[in-house]
């Protein structure tokens, strides 16, 4: 089978350029900018003193996130959710993911009663939009945590771990690392996978956008986010090794 | 490692009890009561002759589903989402996945300028209410197109193949096939798998409730699911084929 | 003036078939489907150890109920509520008076500081969802409360009395009781009774669909709804005397 | 039976002080205020040349009525609707009513493919709004068919019959015609009538709001509503009669 | 330049007959309908014995308006907010500013911890509604805190002036006081001035709604508004002073 | 009177650093960060070929605006808009405020029948958004038009002149040109001022935080804002002579 050629001649197995910027904007107790190429998400992650209902009294805190857009973030603008007065489906579901895979990495207890928000907003949108915010988001939590620690309001690390996340589909035939968005377009199959520094998975989500999917190419896609994650990871901690 | 043991002495790789009953109400096009055990759901088939606006003049239909809840189909009882106000993040991720399960056995172009709904409304629950409805809402969507093709609004089918799908976890360190309610809630991993007839994936979710998963797991996963998904899909058929 | 032929030759002062199934569902306190004929409704009653604002601190309890219908209980789909947003006029002004009339039967104080949530959801609809939905849940009603008194939760029944409902009304010049949709359909008057085992009004509404009605065809239909009240009784005893 | 001591010492069967104050506003097609006692209610009727959406293109056209209640009509303060939000069930459930009722009076085919508007909002409330309103309404809407008619877009009146409603109750064993709001509190049983001109019914809302009543109550009741109603209607024709 | 001709010779410094009437409704502490011509606002204000969440424990009070329009207040018929479900923008700004203007002349400390909500509900429209409702609310607010210091709740008034506003603008080149509707639909510039009773601005908010306008403009409406808050900061005067 | 001290040492009528990046992202017709030194906002300026309903058929175009802020822009997170479902009256104030501005010098027969949507989103905020959005919206606007003029799409601009925003306010009795936020949070008297690049008002808010303000502190911060929009007027031409 011919391969689908890359914009860049990026390789199948290779990801965008990605940079991860700490202490973006001035308020937040994490703030980052990461890029995967095109794709612009600011995360910030923000602390408060107190804990949703169902946490209340139990002596362990709360890691949750919220996701959004901006209209021209987009080719074409899309109408504003605040708005229209509601969140789409799609930022909804995507909003739990990414909370779920910064819990995934938390110890609610060694947090305390205490809260983060994990807030990422799209600048700029060119595929992979989610898997940039987790990663991302990943990085100002810890950037949060840290400031806890650095204020005695933590003694112990709440972080048991690193995650991230990448897509992976298959674009006329070839299994890919890190769709943009021309390729995300063209996919058969879209496959979004978060795992910790360990190597295992918090998350697997694929779907056939095309042609239904055989476990043959299923395992060459987690092959290649095994290997962007890899990566990834390497490259948080270099973000964050630096002052 | 001990073996979990499950309730009524069920195999870690057995299905609960499945039943089909068609024609369960009378004015839908489609209509299936489709039980896993304790949980039961209704999925009806709406054939409207009007597509949404992202399909006009397209020559193609479409086929969609909505997912709700009675109040006191859980436990303890729910707020009811019309009162509300608003249907949650939960709900509108699992009609998603619903919708999107169909159409990847549905040739929209053969369907015609129509839209068929799937409404998987869950008269009681106890776990794996969403795999259920999919299971159901294909013999439902099959009823409604038999109906059409029987009174000759379509000539061919435009169903390219079976679609069930089937929850598999690990409790305990155990993979099972088919959690229910009080499994789902003590595992330490949750996959939802949505495959074809021909055994092919279209949805693949899986989330760490607990502990990240490895690779080793998810392949015990995915032969589990693969095996409720063979079951099902038989089960269908024989539904299928009585009068 | 020539009477109007029934369907299934059913006389003017004729109920439709009815089957009340308690214990419906596993999970709520009270549950039963109610059938009038093609009308079918699940009515579950489920305990809350807390009362709304406007009871805290009274001694009392509370008893309300909420009302829905399955978006294809109908003959074409409605759309489904929880989507919309919002619940209708029609279904407000339905949960309304199913929870009046339900308080009108129970003495709140002796209910103690706890609320009796009435969930009537329609799984089929063929004229007399709402009193169907009154006669159902007020057996669900006393399932839930003989389950408390069991409990030792309540040591004296705070119901004082039964009540039920049905509809009566004018097609063609004819006077009906218990009209299915096509007479409701078509009828010129159309009035809701609810009464208590003993005989009194709870509520009576009437509307003129189509030409004004006079005093004496008032009273032709309350002398109807009196006789399917008596009956709907006995058949409420009836299902609360079986095991 | 003791009698229940009324204010001002009004009769039993005496309605209060009614006065009808037309071309109230200067904008709309008519605008009534209408008082009962201390009960104001400002009505208005407005005509647009289209219908909605359920009567496009069938040559009828539609009547319909919205109701409001300002903040402080009442005693304490109210939430305003708009701010919160939302509209009451109780909101909805009257101008569904006023809306029926005006509608009973109307020949829609005549009226043409227009629709009239009839907002009935509360100034001042004191017990009776709803009864108010709909005889408020009427005036309004005569009003403004009879512009239309000087207009030349009627030819011939789409009004049929004068339509009117007051409310009715037993206070302490007395029934009552025309309830205030410290007799409303009071009640026992709660009656709201609409008849037309003729003296027949349009609707017939009566609700126990403590013990269940019983036939004979119920007829004492209906004989006070058709004595107010035969002077309300007077009083329309007084008011449509002047200049 | 030729000077605009106003409707009933009216000088462009002039303001319309305006009439300040108390004790319009009777269950609000104050209760005012001001008219600015054919502009009808009626304004209550409302004392309740607590604050919003940002005053809990203060030992502050709060001063708050909403405002309102009847759909038929205006030429054509507007939806009624209620329905629609949210207030609109230009109704949250106009609400927004009555209430900083009444808090810019209250001394909330000798409120004590209670509210004042003044609602603002405008009857007729034409032009200069929230210039009316303003100049309204003071009155009744003051007629509101005087009941509050006759109770012996306040042994000092909270109110630390007088409050009014008025609209001026720019029509056809002439600068003129107190715009009707006919004037602000033609008008240049519309501005809004709130001063107190010693002259001094509380709010100006001048738009152009054609072209630009000049410092020189400016200059003059500010002229003409000064002269025009004089005049009703006597007319609030004179209103108080009666019995 | 002893002059406030501002930080850095900036002088009462010194504007903070302005930065205008124009092309911050990549898909808008118009992408521009604005900075006023702490204060960021993006402006996109998005070109939609079709009006609004109150537009269609009438051969003008739409020129608009929408305000966000992202939930941690702020010193504390502030709730997201579109998570609460609604936005507040001070976001559509403000936007209301944008898009009248950008109207002023437009002429929106010369833009033909075609909209454009100026998105303004607070990355970072320091007091002065809605003037530093204004400012940047413009040279947004600019770039879009002059993509519009490129493509033959316009043959002549329809841009009449320049507009800029900025406010003054006055903080322990000094008059200071562009508040930053512990300016703003201290200041008695706050005001907004949009003017031309001819000099002419096109908004004026100046509102009293503290005591009312007189006509010479108005005149003395008018003489403020009229230096400091000739500046960011000659950087937006500055900016815009950049390739």
């Amino acid at each position: 089978m011919s391969q689908f050629q890359r914009s860049g001649a990026r390789a199948a197995d290779q990801l965008r350029p990605v940079r991860i910027t700490r202490n973006y904007t001035i308020h937040a107790e994490g703030s980052v900018l990461i890029e995967f190429g095109n794709t612009k998400v600011l995360c910030t992650a923000s602390v408060e003193e107190k804990v949703p209902g169902h946490k209340k009294g139990s002596g362990e805190g709360w890691v949750t996130a919220e996701y959004g857009m901006l209209p021209r973030a987009t080719h074409t603008r899309s109408d504003r959710e605040a708005a229209r007065g509601k969140q789409s489906g799609r930022t909804q579901e995507i909003q739990r993911l990414i909370g779920r895979s910064m819990r995934a990495v938390f110890d609610l207890k060694k947090l305390g009663e205490r809260t983060i928000y994990l807030d990422c907003d799209v600048l700029q949108a060119d595929g992979g939009t989610r898997t940039a915010a987790i990663t991302g988001a990943f990085v100002a939590a810890q950037d949060a945590v840290n400031q806890l620690m650095a204020q005695g309001k933590l003694s112990a690390s709440p972080i048991l771990d690193h995650v991230a996340a990448i897509s992976v589909g298959i674009v006329q035939g070839t299994p890919l690392l890190d769709l943009e968005y021309t390729e995300d377009s063209a996919c058969d199959t879209d496959m979004n996978v978060v795992m910790t520094g360990a190597g295992h998975y918090v998350e697997v989500q694929g779907t056939a956008e095309g042609a239904a999917f055989s476990r043959q190419e299923m395992d060459a896609l987690l092959a290649l986010a095994d290997k962007g994650i890899h990566d990834l990871v390497l490259m948080q901690k270099q973000a964050l090794s630096e002052e």
